[in-house]
């Protein structure tokens, strides 16, 4: 209960040297998507900006989408501290209610920022089964509906369809390949989460 | 209001033998899944045993996949009709909190029944965008939020993240090609939506 979710991450140490050549590599990565868009990325120009060979580039990321897939765990990493040991009401101290909202509120915020880059993370354009970043919601989401004690008839299944109700809309574009949602869904999906749970936890059946 | 879902189905009219043809084979398609699973369909197979020329087969329905297609086309209208005309409460005539739960339940069954011929109705093992029965849950989902009138901040907004949290994690086993969900979650996703539904309708925010 007190780590609620699955750590992220490199499992194996990694040497002093390999690891400064990684970091180096996500930031210029970052500053290229930055400039031109993830269409700018490619194995031969993250080298070049770098200043590394080709090489590095390969045995660190494999291929192209790899680059994609490492800046994507480095986000989800990050998002994944703020929830567990970042401020309240995101991080911990907060009651499961204002915890729900406020996970929905910054994950839509994370999946619409990272959009390009999760759908450039495979080859095929979509993401095949769900990525860690999505177990991490709903682990995140069984804790907090187990611990709000509402008295669900399946508080396990419900983690399931509200990971989903939070995620689905989000994920659908990213599968479809089409372009970033219109820039007023993330403010509008914010709130129809938090009128979701708010209703959730006030509404005892009878 | 009254016709809340768009119909499916086919838009030109079809000669008598057309028609004739077509229901036959596809009443045989549903004999030889019933018997072998979808992977006993095929052009030449299907042809055979409705005794029809390949000819037809092929011009009817143009791959394999688009014999899936058809077959879950028709469930799809059936299952409409259910919704638009059959009785109360998946039928008009009941309160949209009831409707939305018969609806879910309806729903699970129809999704688990078809999951082997959705994901055979399409080339690439997945379903690229929401087929035509996707739109249908929201449309209907927005029609009914619609009449609730439960003072939600964004009901059109909320009928896409419950029709993600109703669809998704069956479509997410469509999507992976894994096989049919446990027996068990038929029940289980039916009482979860159950629960999500009746609380969301009894919670009046503060």
């Amino acid at each position: 209960m007190d780590r609620p979710v699955v750590p992220l991450g490199r499992p194996r140490a990694e040497r002093a040297d390999a690891k400064r050549n990684r970091l180096r590599l996500l930031a210029v990565a970052r500053e290229m998507i930055a400039e031109g868009g993830v269409g700018s990325v490619t194995m031969d120009a993250l080298a070049e900006r770098a200043g590394l060979g080709k090489g590095t580039v390969f045995r660190r990321f494999g291929t192209r989408a790899g680059i994609f897939k490492a800046l994507l765990e480095e986000e989800a990493h990050r998002f994944q501290e703020q929830v567990l040991n970042g401020p309240p009401p995101l991080g911990p101290g907060a009651r499961a209610e204002a915890r729900l909202v406020a996970y929905g509120r910054a994950r839509i915020d994370f999946l619409i920022d990272n959009l390009d880059v999760a759908r450039a993370a495979t080859d095929r354009g979509f993401v095949a089964g769900p990525p860690a970043a999505v177990d991490m919601t709903l682990t995140h989401f069984r804790v907090l509906l187990r611990e709000a004690g509402l008295g669900l008839r399946d508080p396990e299944i419900l983690a399931v369809q509200l990971a989903a109700a939070l995620e689905g809309p989000l994920l659908g574009y990213q599968a479809q390949g089409a372009g970033l949602p219109a820039p007023e869904a993330g403010p509008r999906l914010a709130d129809g989460w938090r009128d979701l749970v708010e209703r959730l936890f006030r509404g005892e059946p009878n």
